[in-house]
């Protein structure tokens, strides 16, 4: 059927109308699915403004376009088409154009820099490899979301660092370590025959932060990885996310040449494991050209390494770096912990790893968590960065909230990987400035579930890890303010609300968890609420009274002189700031320095009142979040406004819970009375400790 | 903003081809979520009918419209907007109507009969409970799908049996015994204060046949359910589903008192474990009341049961029939197995079944799995059927494929289901009729996985589960009919097509898995897979070998007078059909008898040569239906064409797998070479027994 399009110009403003109030919403189908790349019909001015520009998108016509480059003009005409909220006019009807020009011939000979730059009625985007474009459209999109007019846009961006990966601890049969979004993404069990369309979805997300690179199985290896029932699995992964511009990298079992490879032993010395690591190299990169490396978690919480064997970690890493060669890297992970005794944790790493500075072969990347224990809600700076300039670092950090409440908790974290980023080393550099040779890496919150990350405001923290990779100087205010007009709505009165919002809610979470320096207080194993009383378990560190020291007299771990001396492992002028408990900053105050209960503070509450104003004040934070979202339902779909008020009840009622068990464990140590006017913890310190959570998410195991 | 009616008039077509167009593909978002109820737009006459009626829809006017009346309605309101392309015009301007009217006044009386008649231009519903309505709506609905004209559907429809159930095998912890399709539905974790509106969905899907009950977790039960904690997760589920119509049940771990009652025993004789049951029962029915009641497995696979304390199942079921009274049922599972050593594992459950007819109090139901092992391709009906005559039976079938190639094989699993029901007990009742009185269990297939099932074709599993427990007597080419019409496409070059094909994949699958009735010879624990070497398990009844006792001799089970006599379980008509290997139906013979491999059958061919034919066929069926699915693009969107296809390339390679290795196995017992013209198996014996799949799905344990 043919349909005259004058009758079309006639009903345009009808069909606008009734596509976004009847049928947008349901094609929209709101349940998060879509992420920030909603793309949701402009209004008035900025919508009337896309109208006149209209524009037609070519590729720059002396090149053949990659797939990459059609990638990029598919998402510029879903996207500009969803923000008119009507399909694009005819080609010779469209008013303005979109010029994508990323040579050379298709090479990948950049890093994704781009430029947009308007001449007349056409926009330029340019760059010098196909991802630029589709950086540049993905950018380009983001801005037209946000409302600015098309013709005035003008960026010059480039990336702050080579290496952008999201690591996935997920394992070959579909669970995800410290996963609480569903299954994995990743479906090896039908791979290479059968490709999940989804994942398309996932590599248009990266691409729209630049994420460049994912290492598709957890740190916790299964050896299955390096078989060759593996490699056309992975290539079919590989070919299928190529055109977004990222590269697949797989976490590899040390001890695999045992394993898999039939060998007796994987010694890094040994010439036939360094022959086995070689030909399955080989074997990855002939199906893989472009395959990125290994990530390799050695010689830490149980897993093999080249400890086993008398070896170093430089000479662990250099084995699978020499089989790899210049065809891509081997990040070595610095998390080690328990291979060694110590007498703090928090040494650990620096002691291991200082020494090996210079050791380590060019294409070895050293991976280092943001701070010195494990994802906490809050550490200080890990004493590794800046301490190892021989050697190229990369950041970890953890998009999964694994201490933060899981997905249940509203944490917005784009505070906390600031505060590492933008520490002074005292050794020169900030933290992001160390790692600029190399990168970031977060631990993806990506799983099966419709919101990909389990719930709505988690999505935000997958949006805040690629853009804080891509520039480490935005703010988090601005992250937060461009992930929520593209998430949920671009009014400025929610903006105006919901942004102070997340801004606030991560030190809401560490007041209620774990305050004034506290760490590590979660239950074992599956780190879900409050387990201060945990004393008893195998190894010293894994218990949280090996973290708080808390008796009768006081609580905190002195990493001072007097104690650990963890403290040494810093630059002077760092350690000089945290070394005397009157002055330092009190977020650090328990991290590095036992006071007694009756310490005075810098509010002039004794360390006891503090610390219950502090859970308090935790608890009221997150009870205004949950006030200011109840005001916002007249911008949020009914469903996702609904599943974010659920949660929001969740964490007001388990943020209680943090409080009061802790309370009262720290009560049945010192003894006190609570201050004046405090609530009394609603049930009895034996009620909180008989709690048990056996179908608590996110803590299987890989097979092996 | 307002909009003149007249403009709408005057844009309605354009803008009915536009909405089905542009926007409805996106907005039906072909990933398979949609299951049978996509309602696709009719075309041609039907659509014309269906606009001449374009109904208001109306509940009866004398008493108030529950919950149910108002699903019925939304799901009439939805599915012929759909169908129309386009939303009904306002109230005045409807031609015709749909009046539902199902008393008494709310009241649950019925059984969820309905009739469906009309009048003039009104579509009358009736029926003596909501649920006769919701039913009918559904049924409406299959009708108009499939092109029927309105006003001439005449339907009388009574289910054949109470209760129709869904048994999920899910974990609190999200992990699903069994299933292939992601993790569980149920997100006891965030519940009640979140629920899962894909739930409704479930819920719609389940009402649209009829499903009235749904036991929420594994029958290797948790004892979580049985807590406190779980009494507001399993009401919040229990109020959200109510209006569907559907009930929830629980799993009862049997030593539930020991396990979270704190008592030292879980003994049914001991008072304190009955008060304890009573007290269980009390709660759920104070926050539920109509709780479906408990499924139990008990004494078998390990499982605790009244067994350990010297009890039989009747006393341990009437324990908790006696618990809950007259406010429910309890469903004893006669599954057991390895509790006590038989000669043979198909006799187990009748010798312990037997003797307790009659002793089971009145709301106590024994649920009995479709055939005397365990869901296998084939297997002659459970010889219980017809041998309780003082006891309610529910039929337990399987619809996730545990046995059958996971989700990647396409078995269509009606005609399995049909053979059970239709099967002639020889005691005066086909199946159908012995378990009239209680119903149908179906072991769930439903996953977080976005088609639900796993894959396209597994969600037919689902429907002809339902369409089955409702009337028995429909065949599988009926029903294979409505819902590849209703899921794919109503052309009739599709559905001839297609519905033969999903006819023939049940004897395909047994064709190339375990021909000739054989049974049982999958690998260990996973069950995927061939596995007829394994012989060295810690019971005999674990091991393939057991079930196919072959030798270089012959191959089968004597299950006749000379063996194990299991015959003899069956009414002596029975008996007499399969006594004798030469005249019985050749798809049981290896079943009941051991034949040498020169064994001459009713082919012509030896045994040996027959078996090769069979497993050939089995192959050549799928390459047909591959074939026969590559020609039906034209009808099928892209997505879900080629999920269908990948899979059939996987089932293509995975058959033939079948046959390599079993045949490999064969050979090396028997030492003849194949048949001339017969293809050598791929690869050697030791290639195949050497094959592990760590990483396979569905066989997770639940935490206790």
């Amino acid at each position: 059927m043919m349909v005259g399009r004058g009758l079309v110009n006639r009903c345009a403003a009808l069909l606008a109308l009734l596509l976004s109030l009847a049928v947008a919403p349901q094609a929209r189908a709101e349940d998060g699915y879509a992420l920030w790349l909603r793309y949701t019909p402009l209004e008035g001015e900025a919508l009337a403004r896309l109208e006149a520009f209209s524009p037609a998108i070519i590729t720059g016509t002396d090149y053949l376009p990659t797939d990459t480059d059609e990638a990029a003009v598919e998402e510029l005409e879903r996207g500009i088409e969803s923000l008119l909220g009507h399909p694009l006019p005819r080609r010779s009807e469209r008013k303005g154009s979109i010029l994508l020009r990323c040579h050379d011939n298709g090479r990948d000979v950049g890093d994704g820099s781009f430029t947009i730059r308007s001449t007349g009625t056409t926009i330029h985007i340019g760059g010098r490899d196909p991802r630029s474009c589709l950086y540049g459209a993905f950018a380009l999109l983001r801005e037209l979301s946000q409302g600015a007019h098309p013709l005035s846009i003008k960026l010059d961006e480039k990336p702050a660092m080579p290496l952008r990966l999201l690591n996935h601890w997920d394992n070959p049969e579909g669970t995800v370590e410290r996963g609480y979004a569903g299954r994995s993404i990743f479906d090896w069990w039908t791979l290479p025959e059968h490709f999940d369309r989804r994942l398309i979805d996932y590599a248009r997300a990266n691409a729209s932060l630049g994420i460049n690179g994912t290492v598709v199985n957890n740190v916790g290896a299964s050896p299955l990885f390096l078989t060759d029932a593996y490699v056309p699995k992975l290539a079919r992964l590989a070919d299928e996310l190529r055109p977004y511009g990222i590269r697949i990298y797989i976490s590899a079992r040390f001890s695999a040449p045992v394993e898999v490879g039939g060998l007796p032993t994987a010694d890094p010395l040994d010439p036939r494991v360094q022959a086995w690591w070689k030909t399955r190299a080989d074997a990855l990169y002939a199906a893989i050209p472009d395959f990125g490396g290994f990530l390799v978690k050695a010689n830490s919480e149980g897993q093999p390494g080249p400890q086993d064997y008398g070896r170093t970690h430089a000479e662990g890493a250099n084995l699978l770096a020499r089989a790899i060669g210049d065809r891509g890297v081997v990040i070595w992970r610095a998390f080690v912990y328990s291979a060694t005794d110590e007498t703090d944790r928090a040494k650990q790493a620096y002691n291991e790893f200082v020494p090996l500075d210079g050791k380590f072969d060019d294409n070895v990347i050293v991976q280092v968590k943001n701070g010195p224990i494990d994802f906490q809600p809050r550490e200080p700076f890990h004493p590794l960065f800046g301490a190892m300039p021989h050697t190229r670092l990369i950041l970890e950090t953890q998009i999964t909230k694994e201490y933060l409440g899981f997905t249940t908790h509203l944490v917005f974290l784009a505070p906390m990987w600031k505060d590492v980023l933008d520490a002074d080393t005292g050794r020169g550099a900030s933290v992001a400035e160390v790692v600029q040779p190399a990168g970031m890496a977060g631990v993806a919150n990506t799983g099966s579930d419709r919101t990909w990350s389990g719930s709505h405001f988690d999505q935000a923290n997958w949006y805040a890890f690629g853009r804080l990779a891509w520039d480490p100087g935005l703010s988090s205010e601005a992250i937060a303010r461009e992930w929520a007009a593209q998430t949920f709505s671009r009014a400025p009165q929610f903006l105006d609300a919901v942004v102070p919002m997340m801004l606030r809610s991560r030190q809401a979470t560490v007041d209620y968890m774990t305050p004034l320096g506290l760490t590590h207080q979660m239950a074992t194993g599956h780190h879900y609420g409050p387990g201060p009383w945990v004393c008893d378990l195998g190894r010293p560190e894994w218990n949280p009274c090996y973290y708080h020291r808390a008796d009768a007299a006081g609580i905190g771990f002195d990493r001072t002189e007097t104690g650990s001396n963890a403290l040494e492992q810093y630059a002077p002028a760092v350690a000089a700031r945290w070394r005397d408990p009157r002055t330092i900053d009190e977020d650090y105050l328990l991290w590095f320095h036992h006071v007694p209960w009756t310490f005075h503070t810098q509010s002039g509450r004794p360390l006891w009142d503090e610390l219950v104003h502090r859970y308090d004040r935790g608890i009221e934070a997150v009870d205004g979040m949950a006030r200011t979202w109840a005001t916002l339902e007249p911008h949020v779909d009914a469903e996702r406004f609904a599943d974010v008020g659920d949660f929001l009840r969740v964490q007001q009622r388990e943020a209680r819970w943090w409080r009061d068990a802790s309370l009262a464990y720290w009560q049945s140590l010192n003894g006190l009375p609570l201050p004046q006017g405090a609530r009394m913890p609603e049930h009895s310190l034996d009620y909180y400790r008989a709690l048990t959570f056996p179908e608590e998410p996110g803590h299987p195991h890989a097979p092996n």
